[in-house]
């Protein structure tokens, strides 16, 4: 991930690119890696996994804690909150859709969602277990596990892998198709309003469709620097630059304040926003983004016209059984 | 409620009645109050609101963090965990079967699942709101949740009567029937092991029943003492006595220690044990049952005959739709 790295970002920083508005509507169906095929019963068990709050030390904080499928696909917190009311620095991301993001995490660390799904579990101030060997171990612990990860990968197959694996396999399916932006795409043209219309043509005329573009709004580009434009009165409001986004991780100076470009899709679900969940508002969010990104001022007519475009692209959230999740007799997870 | 209690308590105390061992299948049905009676808007409402986080301060407990339908209803800890990482002085019961109660909470203070689904909520330590009018302003805030209370309650219903009759709805629906023990009791005389129908019979033969009979085996009785049996050395080790029980509401020493008679349906997945969660496996709930309450010492193979008895308790957990929870357009739920 990191070789090709430098070239999109590149890329992406260009502002002078005109990325045609190709308009596109969310595919339907995600595809899987070759070595992860998604199967139902991979799906069945990620699901179990994604649900289970027993990942966590505590057993209080399930992958759906934060990326609440229930809801927009994250917990409409400003900063997450982990195990024992601990929380760090940044907003969880939505889960919707996630398998069209071509790198996740705020920062991109992770290249895949198999590679995700592994990180929050052992985080200590996200679900908190001390390594996988521990999930492992209370998985097995778990009789009811056994038989769904044999259906999913074969016998004696309870694994950090193939547990990562059966989470990723869950959540490539988790899609929200026919928004009215799909819709309105698709041909349907009663699907959006004149004002959405407005607030679509206006998002590419401003160059917000530069970094998001594609069918999930998430770029040509993994990243982009955030803010690109200093502005010292926003700062002390939000404290944007205090996290440095990839140079966290990379320590690499050039990779100082790149986020990932974050989806577009079911936005008006996932207040607050940006990266520290500092912005309470769709309104104020998009106002800064013109301001800090592109270095415009948005009349208050281009905002709302923005807005309403942006709330033509919640999409159908498609109805889950809940899963049951397997006991144990007569004990408990953390005897 | 408070009423009949000494009487029921004074029946139950009495050791000498012989309740006989009328074995009683579960109902597939629970009989709803001449005041909310069930119907499917409200049990859909109730499923929303029980599984949404957003009654908290916090945003991250939700009915069913700690009374979870995806697992035993209830969480697996000794001490359910609240909002901002808190936990209290006693284990969550399971909502499973809870409309079979006669009294709600460890110590019965609710004489109804309406009047215990208020309680939570405006608990500190467990989901923090301020008070019942700050959680009808956020549900009113919530566009979503107009017409699903229309659909239940009729136009502008949105309020804590209506919201906690909406959750008590749901949860009378959360029945599990058709345990071992059911289809034994029903005549499939091949659902129970030998050794669990010798364990059957050592139930009541020891005098369990007297408490825990009835259909739910949560008694004739609503409240017993516990222990019974004053025990130095396992007051020791698991403090049971530091929790007055009814008392610590009532504030009448003769309420001292009473607890309600919890069910025993699903109790191999409820560990661990007691109104505090200090009795981690089963084996030790029921040596310690029969010590304290009956003064009798269990030989190993009795414990074992009584467990494998309680294992068939657990029911068919009904498949449940996940519910789709409202979101806000553009802002989120603390604003």
């Amino acid at each position: 991930m990191f070789k090709i790295r430098s070239l999109v970002t590149a890329l992406a920083l260009t502002s002078s690119i005109s990325v045609a508005s190709a308009w596109e509507a969310l595919p339907t169906h995600a595809e899987s890696p070759a070595d992860n095929p998604t199967t139902p019963a991979k799906v069945e068990l990620g699901q179990m996994l994604y649900h289970d709050p027993r990942l966590s030390s505590t057993g209080t904080v399930s992958c759906s804690s934060c990326h609440n499928t229930m809801l927009g696909g994250e917990d409409n917190r400003a900063v997450a909150m982990g195990v024992n009311g601990q929380t760090g620095g940044r907003s969880a991301p939505t889960v919707w859709n996630s398998a069209f993001n071509k790198v996740q995490f705020w920062d991109g660390r992770a290249a895949s969602l198999e590679d995700q799904a592994a990180g929050p579990v052992t985080n200590p101030i996200e679900m908190g277990m001390k390594n996988w060997d521990e999930v492992v171990a209370r998985l097995k612990s778990i009789e009811g596990y056994k038989e769904p990860f044999e259906q999913a990968f074969g016998k004696d197959s309870i694994s950090k892998e193939t547990a990562t694996k059966a989470i990723a396999a869950y959540e490539r399916t988790l899609i929200t198709p026919n928004s009215p932006y799909d819709r309105y795409v698709s041909g349907e043209k009663s699907a959006l309003s004149a004002q959405q219309v407005h607030g679509m043509e206006k998002v590419a005329e401003l160059g917000c469709t530069n970094c998001h573009s594609g069918p999930a709004f998430n770029g040509p580009g993994m990243f982009q620097k955030f803010p690109v434009i200093p502005n010292g009165y926003w700062e002390a409001q939000h404290h944007f630059s205090k996290d440095k986004g990839l140079a966290e991780v990379s320590k690499n100076p050039a990779d100082e304040h790149l986020f990932k470009v974050p989806t577009l899709r079911n936005i008006a679900l996932t207040a607050p926003y940006f990266h520290n969940g500092s912005v309470k508002t769709l309104d104020q969010a998009v106002t800064l983004m013109a301001k800090l990104q592109l270095g415009k001022d948005l009349s208050k007519q281009e905002v709302a016209d923005i807005v309403a475009f942006l709330n033509g692209l919640t999409g159908e959230f498609p109805r889950q059984k809940m899963p049951t999740l397997p006991g144990t007799s007569g004990s408990t997870f953390n005897n």
